[in-house]
């Protein structure tokens, strides 16, 4: 079956019309240039734990929209509450009950979190957090784990055109759950630290993920509050499907700030930075805004997701899908005599193959599981929501089964 | 009658619960803190040019969420797009239809249009413009405007706390409207000049507003010629008010990459570069993105808007419901004798009074507009939408007749 030229001609037009209006025909993670050729660009519509593509093909869905979709597309009670949002009001001259509604659940769910602002990128937020922290302080230098991913504002994207070195002053490198890298960046920045910027796991692209250890979070925190610095969590790839109080609490260590977005609203665009009260006054006295950073419509539909995640244990949930996932494609690899890495923690899966330093493994499994409507990403982090059930996970395990034979089979 | 303590007793509540659980109880250009204390911090809802508080008040609204609304609060048929396609999907593992649909009517509305992305925020926008112009030209100096305002991320936030010397590396200043200091400015920059970077029309808060002149603006892209630098123009607040083309089409030049946001969507969350061919391929090259800057739902709103501003002429029908406004304040305030200056083009009024360098007159003014249901800004641009008819300004300006009337009473 040529999926290029048999099935995907609505993908294809609309790819050969965007070359005409769009650089590079799109931008960003989005790009599906970097997936292997049989990926579809363009998508119609999604509902649960299923996606379709332009040319109407479903797919099991392990991307969840790069992580904002954690109780499924379209949640029944996620698009009431916006619904019911959008019938009243969404960008006004300031903010709605909403706002207020949404810190006060801020605070009473986040482990950590004495204060809420609200914005719409992750790169918002974590940018935020070390404004926050450079003006709490005082100080300059943020340690930042070497090839985490923090954004894609000219300080912190991965890709360095158009950048100067001045964006990217006052940074200092430590390998992530290296405790004596982490000391040595802080001696290094001396007496002008500000914060000690970490993951809430090591999720960098094509590599084994890896939970935080626990010595390494509870000497970041011990680091941040001998240096007088702020110890900052990027929970925006991992918020809300690792713990509802923030991912940290797994391994009891509590930042002093963290950033939020992908979930937090199922899918609408917002963002959060949470503090503590150490912080509070320099998060008033910085400035930060945006034209839409007060929408009622996203903040209704953050109160509904996260009070429904809380209400059906909605970790649990992923953790347990995700395992099953998991278990059963380790049994098919065996079965198979293929050997694949899987990391990460289960709700938010990465699996990478043994010798596959191209990832021609990786990109071969992926595409014969979508051939059979299973979306899988090779090198990126992927994501369960709370509407992948069993049903949805054994239909999965069907095609990775012959996905992982066909692995077996091209490189024995 | 006194608001705060007899009718806000909501609003009052609310800031009460935010002061606990959001830094100073509010954050940006929305706090309320920066407006008369009569003013409401909480709204409830907006329909065409009406807004109504926390409280139950009713306004004819100027302010239209700072922008973004356009063409109403909640639009009939803006607001049917957008349900149809949350019934499809928003946030999906890449774009829509809608992404190609949106650039090409970009392309075929923006007269310097070749190519657009989107983004969520307009410092979003601003910050893709600068970075995609020294990816171009491979040089780093950009020119701005002194005391323009192009965002709130540590390059250009208005307030320095928590931000670096080396956020604002390479930054040289000019005065707008004048050809010297910009031909001074990029004397300056020498051969490293990256961008003059220019707002659609002066608008600093709290200063006569200014259109910019032909001269100028000229200057500006004979400049950039010249050096082989980018021409940006920030449509961010303008943009779609002015001339459905981009603004500086009102002074026949055009840049070679522009930044949107605010009006673009009718108060749905979406921002946008566009450029030309000349940095087609820098935008390819440098690497943004943003979870949800592929969201459906705002382009489908961005669609139905650009669609019918362009149907109903909405920048004429703005700017002869501004003059109506303007026309009329201009006789009240020679019949109560007090001196005023209006200034911005119609559509984007700011109205400042003379001899009134606390703001004194201003704020008497619009908090006894105010009272009588009529929401005004002293010191920012306002904003018109299509939903301001002869009706909704003449409404306006039997509350304004009386404010002036206190003004001079009180002012002599």
């Amino acid at each position: 079956m040529n999926l290029t030229s048999d099935l995907a001609s609505r993908d294809r037009a609309l790819r050969e019309r965007a070359a005409r209006v769009i650089p590079g025909g799109m931008w960003g993670h989005m790009n599906a240039a970097r997936l292997p050729p049989e990926y579809p660009q363009y998508f119609a519509r999604g509902e649960g734990a299923r996606l379709w593509d332009a040319d109407g093909r479903e797919y099991i869905d392990f991307i969840c929209g790069w992580g904002p979709v954690i109780l499924g597309y379209r949640d029944p009670e996620v698009e009431a509450a916006a619904r019911v949002q959008a019938a009243l009001g969404d960008s006004l001259n300031g903010p709605s009950e909403r706002l207020v509604e949404l810190a006060e659940l801020m605070a009473g769910t986040i482990a950590h979190c004495d204060w809420s602002l609200f914005a719409k990128n992750g790169t918002d937020a974590t940018t935020i957090c070390v404004t926050v922290a450079r003006a709490g302080t005082g100080r300059r230098k943020i340690l930042l784990a070497r090839r985490a991913y923090h954004g894609a504002a000219p300080w912190c994207t991965p890709q360095p055109a158009g950048t100067t070195a001045e964006d990217r002053a006052h940074q200092i490198f430590y390998e992530y759950n290296d405790v004596e890298s982490l000391e040595q960046a802080a001696a290094e920045a001396g007496d002008d630290l500000a914060a000690v910027v970490a993951s809430a796991f090591r999720h960098d692209i094509g590599r084994d993920h890896e939970l935080p250890s626990a010595a390494f979070a509870r000497a970041a925190r011990a680091l941040a509050d001998r240096a007088g610095a702020a110890l900052i969590v990027d929970d925006v790839r991992a918020g809300f499907r690792l713990h509802p109080g923030g991912s940290w609490e797994l391994v009891g260590v509590r930042p002093d700030l963290a950033a939020w977005s992908k979930a937090i609203a199922n899918g609408h665009a917002l963002a959060a930075v949470t503090g503590n009260d150490r912080f509070r006054d320099a998060a008033t006295r910085i400035f930060t805004t945006g034209s839409f950073w007060c929408q009622a419509v996203p903040m209704a539909a953050a109160i509904a997701t996260i009070t429904k995640l809380k209400a059906i244990d909605g970790v649990a949930r992923m953790r347990r899908a995700g395992q099953r996932l998991r278990d059963g494609l380790q049994a098919q690899a065996d079965a198979h005599g293929v050997r694949i890495r899987q990391s990460g923690p289960p709700q938010m899966p990465l699996i990478l193959f043994e010798d596959d330093p191209e990832v021609a493994k990786g990109r071969l499994f992926c595409v014969e599981a979508l051939k059979r409507g299973v979306y899988l990403h090779p090198v990126h982090t992927m994501f369960l929501s709370c509407a992948h059930g069993d049903a949805e996970i054994d239909r999965a395990l069907e095609a990775t089964d012959a996905a992982l034979a066909a692995v077996g089979a091209k490189f024995g």
